[in-house]
């Protein structure tokens, strides 16, 4: 099956393009119901979790990083190997970025010019080369269900002047990488709207986006220090620029109260390492807001997680016992930790589809806020 | 259900004593098939594995460690959250060990009267004691399926004489912890022989035990370095004095060559970190002998870790994605790499029961020796 998107409900209240939306992706690797979050599968690997406990707490589609893997153990390895999905055992459908965000985030170790990005490995030292058609080769490599363009993330702040030449350059790059991914593999290919903080540099991106024609549209550049206000206005006025029709994704985003507001306005898709990297931290999410398992107060305390999860974490084991996992640094404590936060972060998503499906978001959202209170 | 054991089936070339055995412990928690391999739960975890991950690759009895429970988090609090077994979520036997390992190879930072031992914690430099009484309170608080005396595992090599005066202060504190062990909670205490090297040092120290009565005898103050050849000229002068009608133990042993000679000489109990400590370092057990998975000739290897193993890890992934893992240093690394070495012990243990079943113990032990060679 070929990528598509189908638009299965939106809010009677608002509309197709600025308010909930449930859909549904279709991939070769499978189906995913949108809105959806992506876990993180950095390395090959989410971390800490088998592709089983991926499954049993509702993941859809996970991400893949072309950085790292291009690195380590290669693409073309991989591709020998059968391609990541194989590789990583992995059936489900993946979306690949593009290596832009890490390898822009090198700073002195990276030179940009219209061709590409001349980077060192931060593994070896070694010399390396990323450009707009080697990123999509990559990505088409490793079989990605999802592929996004090569782009920059611009950092925050920027000024207006860096905006306009990155975000220029990126959409020329957007030109280049529509131009070499191959549609045979019935990967999609997603353009990644940049502009800062600019609305009118956002909106000139969106459209030039648009002009080329991709299968998805990205928010990137957000969840970089900017602050949410910041991040729900460029949600707010980028968003209903976008085809209705086709899914939207916000990039590296965010907490769980970010997913409730993007997906308020319309947001289909989201990734970020928050359930994964604050697990490996002892930061467990809950119903009422986030909790530290370190702390001494956990101790004695019989009570699972959350009272009101009944992911396999909170059925089987309580916070003094996570708690002593965590202090004594047992792999176990990531793992169960990891298999808890994701489960939180799936079935918020899970809430949230089913609230748009009958028409509840708005009770949803009040509610989701009065636990937190 | 109190703790029990039945001899199912002996040799018929061998003695009861001396020859493989199959078996079956009963203990409150349930059933024990033997000769059975017990994977280490050191800190209320088996290292990189779930309760039912342990169950799928066929763990019967986990085997808890009393000195760093004692530590941390401490049998009181363990014991206000119902028991061990409740604490880490496994619901199969646990066996506790006395501490007096980890104590007695604290060196220099313990003191040893015949009242018991004095020690600083590693942890925070605090003065503990631990006393037999004190350390079988502590296992009976865990709620142990099996508690062991708490003796001193003589190190090797020692003296004559020190091992008389060690061996004579261990008995008189099997005495002790036979004195303090409570039977109604259904636990089975287990005496330790002791003797070092000396033959003569082990026929009285097994003496004195019998004499005492336990439920079940074990061998310790192996696996201390002093070779195969010796482990197993211990084993073949000290089993036969044992009851043939209890379960035998041999005390942190070992490598598979070692179970398989154990089981040939009548052994029925094992425990090791070898299978969890050696995959946390990527060394994996196959049917033809260990392997280290950071070698550059696994790197594009789409083979499984071990043709011949049935295990979820080898049925799902290469040799190249375990490398890929080790070399990454991800977690998935130490789950997968664990839960494959537990199989392989497990699935050992497996093949020797159903061969001694079937009278076939002979053909079995050529077949191991003849793989590997």
């Amino acid at each position: 099956m070929a990528f598509s998107f189908e638009l299965l409900h939106t809010d009677a209240a608002s509309s197709a393009s600025s308010g909930p939306r449930r859909g549904r992706i279709t991939t070769t690797h499978g189906i995913i119901e949108t809105p959806v979050f992506m876990p993180v599968g950095t390395q090959g690997t989410v971390k800490a979790v088998t592709p089983e406990t991926l499954h049993d707490v509702g993941a859809q589609i996970i991400l893949g990083n072309t950085y790292h893997l291009f690195l380590r153990p290669g693409h073309e390895l991989i591709e020998r190997l059968g391609g990541l999905h194989t590789f990583m055992n992995w059936s489900g459908p993946i979306l690949t970025d593009s290596g832009g965000f890490q390898v822009f985030s090198l700073g002195k170790l990276r030179k940009i010019d219209e061709d590409g990005v001349k980077f060192q490995s931060h593994l070896d030292g070694s010399s390396k080369i990323i450009t707009p058609e080697s990123s999509i080769q990559i990505q088409q490599a490793l079989g990605a269900d999802i592929v996004m363009v090569f782009d920059e993330c611009i950092p925050y702040p920027s000024t207006r002047g860096y905006t306009i030449d990155s975000t220029a350059r990126s959409m020329r790059w957007a030109q280049r990488c529509r131009n070499i991914h191959d549609r045979n593999d019935g990967s999609g290919l997603f353009g990644i709207v940049q502009g800062g903080m600019y609305e009118d540099l956002r909106r000139e991106s969106a459209q030039s986006l648009i002009d080329i024609g991709f299968d998805g549209y990205a928010l990137g550049g957000l969840s970089v220090g900017e602050g949410a206000e910041q991040m729900y206005a460029v949600m707010d006025y980028t968003l209903p620029l976008l085809p209705s029709q086709q899914p939207r994704y916000v990039m590296g985003v965010g907490t769980p109260e970010n997913l409730v507001e993007g997906v308020r306005r319309g947001v289909d898709m989201f990734d970020c390492v928050m359930p994964t990297r604050n697990a490996r931290n002892g930061l467990l999410f809950t119903h009422t807001g986030k909790i530290s398992i370190k702390q001494a107060q956990y101790e004695d305390d019989s009570e699972p997680i959350d009272p009101l999860c009944d992911c396999y974490v909170c059925r089987n084991y309580s916070r003094a016992y996570l708690r002593h996992l965590y202090k004594s640094n047992e792999i176990l404590a990531s793992m169960l930790n990891t298999q808890h936060n994701l489960h939180y972060y799936l079935h918020l998503m899970q809430q949230m589809r089913s609230a748009i499906e009958h028409g509840d978001f708005a009770r949803f959202y009040a509610d989701f806020y009065s636990m937190r209170a």
